[in-house]
Order: C-alpha cells, then structure tokens, then sequence
C-alpha cells in the first residue's frame, strides 16, 4: 500500500470533468495533490493515509471559482441599498472610498471576504480593487486561492494618481506576488468609461509582456454603451477590439448588453465571460444573454461582484440565481442546466482567470481544492441527482468542508485558522467610522 | 410585575408594521400572544416570565409566509429540471402523481415540508394540494400555521373524478378542518386551463356562503393565455372578472404576463398576487411586472411555489429573488426595496391567505409568530441596516429560533418536537418506489 497526506471518501464525487457522478468514490491527496480518484473500496485497498475522511452524506466536488469580486467592499455590505446607480456611487460609495481606501482597509476588507467566502465553499476568487498587494497578502496568509488585478484607472484615487501610476505600480508589484503560491494577477482596466486609450494600451503591452491575462468590466449598463456611441463613435466593445485587447486571455465582466456586433467580437475573439447576475439585477443593469452566449460557444464563468451591490459573496447562490435566470430571459427551461451552471461557477472560472490547470475540478494531477456540501437536510432532501440538489437547493451553509491544496480551510462548517469573533471585533472600528463618514453626506 | 408565560429579548426587533427598527427590544408573550413590546430594560421591569430567551446578535421579526406551495410535492424535488413544462408535467411529475398521490403521500410529503420551512424562518403556508385533510393535520400536529386549499380540478385525479366531487369533498371537509386552530381553508380552483366556468362558480359560490378565500393560477404562461384567447375569445383574467370570482379574496398565484386590461382589472377588483419568482424563472413562465403592480396598489405576497419547480421551499431566498429581480425586470434598482420586500414576504402573505388579524407582524394582540435570525455570520458582517441584512444576505440557515402561537418549533437551530432522520428514514420508502417509476418512463 502506497502511503498519502490523505484519504477523502464521499458518498458523491461530483469532479466536474468528466460530468459525472460517482458513487462511494475518495480522493488520495499527497503534498496538496490529487494523486487518485477512484472507487472507495479501490483506494482503501491502495492508499494508506495519516488523515481518513468520511462523507457518508455529502457531495464532493471542486472548490467554486468567484470570477469577479471587489473583495474589500464587504466594508461597505449594505451601507446604501435600492438607490440609482449614480446615486449610490455618488453619495456612498465614492465618498466612503474616498477618505477610507488604504492598504489596512482592503486588508480587513478582504480579511471579512476570505472568511465569507472559504466559509460558503468558494475556494479562488478573481479580485479587482485598489492596493492588489494587501489583499494578495490576505489571500495567501489565509490559504485561499486568487487572482489578484492591478487595477488601472485613469482618474485619481487614494492608491493612485492616473492610469500611468496604476501601470508603474503593476510593473513594481508583480515581481513580489510572484512570490506567493496562491496568487496569480491579472491587469484589470476598470471599465471602457473610466480608461482612456492610453491606459488601455498601456495595461495591453504590460499583459501581453508579462504573459497575464486582462480582467475588465464591459458593457455593464445601457448608459455605457450609449455614452461611448455619443463620444468614441463606437460601442465599447468595438472600441477594445480596435486596440487589440480582445483574446482568449481577455475576462469581460457582466455583459449585459449585447448586439449581434458584440456576439460576433465574442466569437471572433474567444475572450471570456463573467457573469455576475445578482449585482446586474440589484443594480437594475441589465441581463446578459447567458442562452447566447453558450450557444455561440463563448466561455462563460460566475461571479458575485462586491458585496456592496450583491450583498453577499455567495457563489452557491449566486449560481443558482445564474442557473435560474438564463431560463427567465431566454423564454426556454431547458438552458443552462444544472451541469452547465456547475461547470461554469467551478471549471468554467478557474480556466477564465489562469487557474484552469490547477483547479476548477477534480482530477489527478490537479490541486485538491475541494468541498463538501452536507445533503443531509430537509432542504436538499431526497436526493435523486446530487448536482439538482446542488445547484437548485443547498445552502451556503452546508458546505461542512473546504480544503484548499489539500489544507483544511474549513471542518465541520467551521474555520481552521482564524477566529471569526477576532475578525469582527477588528472589522467593527472600521465600520463605526465609515457610518459616520456615511451619515455625515 | 405582571408575569407572563415567556420574554424574548433581541439585539434588533423588526416588527413589519410599523415600518422600524428597534433596538435592544423584547415581547412579553402569554398563552401563544404578544401581550407587549418595548426597550428590553422597560419589559424586563414590567414583566416576569418563566422563559427568558436573549438574542444578543439576532433580528427578531414575524415569521415568513409562504404565500403558494404545493407542499407534498417535496417528494419529487430535483426529479427532473431543466426541462420543457409539458416534458416535465407529462413525463415526469403527471405520471408519478397519478401513481402514488394519496393521502399517505401528501401526509408525508407536507411533514417534509413543514420540517423545511419551519428550520428556515417559515411560520405559515398557503397549500393547494390533493387530499388536503391530510396536509392540514400534519400542519395542525407539527404546530404550523396554514391555509389549506381545497383543490377544484375538472379532470379525473386519485383525489377526485372532476370539479363537481371536488366541490362536494370540500363541502364535507370545512367543518372537519375548522376544528384544527392552527389552519384556515381556501377553495382553490387550480388553474383558467383545468377548471371550466361551472367548476369556477362552483367554486366562487363555496367561497362566498362559507366566507373562504380562493387561490388560484392565473397567468402563469403565455401559452395559457393564448389558449384561452382561441378558446374563449378572452383572456383567462377577463374571463375569471365576467365570471365573478375577482374581489379582495382572491388570490392570484403568478401574474406573469399582464397588459393594461388586465392591470385594470387588478386595480377594479382588489384581487391579490402571489408571486413565485424562482418557479416562473426555473419554468421560463415569465416574469411577473411587480413595480407596476406596486405601483398601482396591488397587494403583493411572496410564494415558493412547490419543490418540484423551484427546488426548496425557502421564503428567504425567494424573497430575496423577488427584491433583486424586480429591479432587473423594470429597470430601476429603486423598486420594490428591501422593506418592501420583507413586508410581501411577511404581513403581505398573511393578508393574502385570510391570516392578516393574526400573523404577519409584531403587534400586540396579534399571535407571537416570530423567527430570530442571527447575523454573528461572515456574510451578514457588518451591520449597518439589519433589515438590509435579512433581505440581501441571510441565509435559511441563519435562522435559529422559530416559534408559532409562542409555542418553540426550532431553538438554537434544532426541531423541537421532530426528528429528522426518522422523518427522512420514512421518506426513503416513498423515494425508492417514485424513483423506480420515472425509471419506468
């Protein structure tokens, strides 16, 4: 018998690719590995291990991907609701932003959206925000898996003074979270209205020579596109293809609005999607053509955005809501079923973020990033297909455990490594200012 | 000091009407009713209580009506998704019903339910079912609030041979179930397309002489309403109006597809609306225009719809959905807020299904139907707005004490007076012999 870290044996196996369900299977994990998948009775045969763990109710399945968040914004969870966009950006957002942005809030901020986030069952996320380094540092300290953007932007912010500083501050930075296993980076624009063409092309060269890929939100509102037509002559996807940042390393978030033009810079351009549905519907942004877009073959991926318009980091809801959504908009109950919302909020976002050969399923030779949901619940009871159950029913909750490269995130719905009452406690100061910041407008 | 029966103290109480926040407040209860609710240091002065409950990190609020299900159908949850209506109904859920729906079934299948929406903030249901004795004594002996539907149905069912034997088995049930505290009855005409104009007045002239509220589908799909237009030369709206069944009783589950017409007639007949967004999404029915209908004074519940369709009975979520989506469906991110919402979700429901003198708020007088629910979780941190917390971020499971009449249903997250595993173990037989006729197909 050959020996391993660990043995994890589930009632289901669910690894995403193949789209599959096993029976009885277990994972053996060596040095934060996937070495076997196979058969409970067959890997007790082969594999001794110090760690045993048995599911006898549980789904196994790879960690979710969250393709697009702005992590540090759980600072500002539910500080202004059901307001116009402007409004909300105007009176709130920007002006909390504005006095309070620093390395130490985005480190607390992300602290907050780490815990939230491995607690629900998300194992890597895709950020964009400002000071990448503080949350880069939180995300591996806390052994969660990320996609840390250097955001570019070209007006001045309390991290930078224009798009050229936000470039030169990419350029510095890379170098040292290069060094941090669980971080790979992205150059994140941050939106057609907000980076003029020097800055767009500024953070093109630096992807293309770094070999990163470009992470970006686009076509977001109806008043985007309409600004752009009235100032560029051009819609603003047309405008990122003319500058040549469109290809398959290109992550375009929300979507919401797209024309056949549009459809067809998607398909000739193989760039990716992210779909955020709660922020969009919350927002009252729009609803991007899932049925399209899946049709035509575009990649598409999951993602909760802030959790100033969700309000939660939720990736098993926010898949649901994904899930449920494409059919409402299409007229058509048979699009994105199950599996492919599942595939799409795992695989489909660790491919769309640089992740693709290390997570997103669950396969030898891949890192064991993997959860359990507990379907031992009147919620998701009975069970006739597990992934139903998964997609349509359970809750964050029952996610009783997550490991991440093999290391035990969470056990038996609760943290290894930090002490959520300790996190609130250092959340709490922060927020007493940013009220007061708030109620003084 | 007065002594009462029991004093439930909360971080935050949030009694729906009126319309605020109250903090560090408590509710003096005896025999089953909110005697008072003040500062919890004025009620611990006044009141002396056997059982003291203090909720240091919770909101207190009504518990959540489910204002559509159709309960028993938690056997078939996660069948079959994905599919079209007629391939699912046909298929699938037709035959299994004409199979086994009997009065064991729908005993077992509404416990299920019960159990579900108990654990995750539910007080009281709005049912329409087959065999509806048996779901209003599992809701009276599990000590669940309901409205009981007494379903009129023109086609031949286990339950009923056509609308007229549904009528007169409801006729001969009414005094039965008035003698159960807990439910209250509806006549429940299933749907424009089952019943035909004698069953509906049948079914109006039930209600009125026993002064009962119907409940009923109405608008669910396009396709219904076409139908109806070839057959009848109106549409079903129009023709339940001409008919005589619209007035401030009755209940119209759905309202996906509504023109001006049919607006009018909302607006002249007091009607109410349930509305199901998760079904109507997960079926592709439509999309029901809630700011328009808020906007002209229609009253508005929220309802789950069964588990078939949905997949979990889950008013939290579902309202949740119905706040996010009517922004997404009107464009405007200021419709239906969160207070809106919660109220739908709460004393909406209650009106709705003949309850409002009882439940759907705190009040003195009123039942001492409440649910805390505790926000110390990642994902309700911080707290700037707990009503905001409760509608765009708990989740079920949050939800740790419910009590109905102030009789405790779950404490601390557990089921009082159940067991979940016995109950899933009697389930199991059930899901075996279901599972061995969808095979059969």
């Amino acid at each position: 018998m050959q020996s391993v870290d660990q043995v994890i044996r589930a009632r289901w196996v669910v690894p995403v690719r193949p789209r599959t369900v096993l029976h009885d299977h277990a994972l053996a994990v060596q040095d934060g590995r996937i070495v076997a998948i196979g058969p409970a009775a067959e890997i007790l045969t082969r594999y001794t291990a110090a760690s045993m763990t048995h599911l006898d109710q549980h789904v196994l399945m790879p960690g979710l991907v969250n393709a697009h968040t702005h992590a540090a914004m759980t600072l500002m969870r539910g500080l202004a609701d059901d307001l116009p966009l402007m409004t909300w950006l105007n009176a709130h957002i920007w002006p909390v932003e504005g006095r309070f942005v620093s390395p130490g809030f985005v480190a607390i901020g992300t602290e907050l959206a780490v815990a939230e986030m491995l607690r629900g069952g998300t194992t890597t996320f895709n950020d964009m925000y400002f000071f990448p380094e503080a949350a880069a540092e939180v995300a591996q300290r806390m052994g969660m898996r990320a996609t840390i953007g250097h955001v570019v932007i070209d007006f001045p912010t309390a991290y930078a003074a224009n798009a050229d500083v936000c470039l030169q501050l990419a350029a510095d930075l890379l170098p040292r979270l290069r060094r941090m296993p669980l971080i790979h980076q992205s150059i994140a624009p941050h939106a057609p209205y907000t980076v003029g063409d020097a800055g767009l092309c500024g953070a093109r060269d630096l992807a293309a020579s770094e070999k990163l890929p470009l992470h970006m939100h686009v076509h977001e509102t109806a008043h985007e596109i309409d600004e752009a037509i009235a100032r560029d002559g051009m819609r603003p996807l047309a405008r990122l293809a003319r500058l040549g940042l469109l290809n398959q390393h290109f992550l375009a978030v929300h979507m919401t609005r797209l024309n056949e033009e549009d459809l067809a810079i998607c398909r000739n351009s193989g760039l990716q999607v992210a779909h955020c549905p709660e922020s969009n519907l919350k927002l009252a942004s729009g609803m991007a053509p899932v049925a399209t877009l899946r049709k035509q073959g575009t990649r598409l991926a999951i993602g909760t955005d802030g959790a100033a318009s969700n309000n939660d980091l939720d990736m098993l809801g926010e898949l649901r809501t994904a899930a449920l959504l494409a059919k409402g908009v299409s007229g058509d109950p048979t699009v994105f079923p199950a599996w492919e919302a599942l595939e799409a909020a795992t695989l489909g976002g660790a491919e769309a973020i640089g992740w693709g050969a290390e997570t997103g399923s669950l396969e030898p030779g891949k890192a064991a990033d993997c959860i359990a949901i507990d379907l031992d619940h009147p919620a998701t009871y009975p069970v006739y297909d597990p992934v139903s159950q998964v997609v349509y029913c359970a809750g964050r909750d029952q996610v009783s455990h997550v490991w991440v490269n093999g290391n035990p995130r969470v056990v038996e719905g609760r943290a290894v490594d930090w002490d959520t009452q300790e996190l609130f406690a250092r959340v709490r100061g922060w927020v007493e200012r940013i009220r007061e910041k708030d109620n003084d407008r």
